[in-house]
């Protein structure tokens, strides 16, 4: 049975990286937000191709693993995708080289016209729609055939599903840090723990794990 | 060895209740944030006078134990203590009734004329000052007799004593709602993971309790 999943990053005080356009695309606030992530194992392996078996193997590494299993199809944003920072570049491919992690066919959703498919290596498939998201997420669940579909962001992409209600899964890994600036993870989201069950686990990087699920 | 200590309570997404007038202090969003708090049974005992032995004796009553150890003086901002609910009321004596939790000399902070000193049953003093923090701080300290000061409050007041770096410990207790309102308890303390070391135990309630401790 395919699950809605989305795994976001925070800090303690709810905010999380502003992009810092072409040059920065995720913004200066990523690396505080994510270290712990980064220095797991399995991202160590699974985005970085380093299979010296180096990297943290405690309750992130578990985190992170279970980032990678089981998603068939993933869904983004424009901007995540970076057709915003590159509107003028028809062969874009996204941030992710020839073999981006995915895997799996990822729908990108655009308020323009649609661009043509883009196959890449490793089964990566970028398709591009420009349709409501219930309906990319129809077409993403059968092309999942049973695996879960993950909407992979950016931020207001995510709370969009989430406040349209598709959501199984909300996983926020919030780092140890106040940042004060930067896009709000919970804005428009009041009420979240009365229709999905929050559960909170500590990692020994300190960085708090809190899963809603439904 | 004088500590100087802050309590807050936060939603998820680092909010608190924003007051709601003289016909309810503390706002409709305080329940939810404190709801794990008042069931304790320390609470339940020292605040409600409650002596079944009634209330939870977990995670959330040794913080809420430790919340009445060792304090020998408060401070607090005039909000909280109703001054701008109450302004033309000299004989307002505070939310708390004729005997006080606080049992230590209580500084208020007021921008406007002090008024003089109300003695209270059961060892509570409130003592109006208008003068900077520091001075206040220095004050309560001497007063504490070597116990701690604690920084009562409101969210706005606790704030500038962090922000202006008087404050050793600052524990949150972030209750497992989402509120997307209110003050916001993070406002201006970006980076405060540098200057303190931050732990974080998760409650049988699901509340997150986080120290910054230096």
């Amino acid at each position: 049975m395919t699950r809605v999943r989305i795994d976001l990053f925070s800090s303690l005080d709810g905010c999380t990286s502003a992009g810092g356009g072409a040059e920065n695309p995720m913004g200066e606030d990523w690396g505080p937000l994510t270290a712990a992530y980064v220095a797991t194992r399995t991202m160590r392996e699974r985005v970085f191709g380093d299979t010296s078996g180096a990297g943290t193997t405690g309750i992130d590494d578990a985190y992170a693993a279970a980032f990678f299993d089981g998603v068939g199809a993933e869904i983004m944003g424009a901007a995540m995708f970076g057709l915003h920072s590159h509107p003028d570049d028809p062969e874009w491919k996204g941030w992710w080289g020839d073999e981006p992690p995915f895997g799996c066919p990822v729908y990108v959703l655009t308020g323009t016209a649609p661009r043509p498919d883009i196959e890449m290596r490793g089964g990566t498939t970028f398709r591009f729609r420009n349709a409501p998201v219930e309906d990319v997420l129809a077409e993403a669940t059968a092309a999942a055939a049973g695996l879960d579909v993950r909407v992979g962001g950016g931020i207001g992409t995510a709370r969009a599903f989430v406040r349209a209600g598709l959501v199984d899964d909300l996983h926020v890994a919030i780092a140890p840090v106040v940042l004060d600036r930067g896009h709000r993870v919970w804005e428009d989201l009041r009420g979240l723990e009365q229709t999905h069950r929050m559960t909170t686990q500590v990692a020994e990087s300190g960085t708090i794990h809190v899963t809603f699920t439904r």
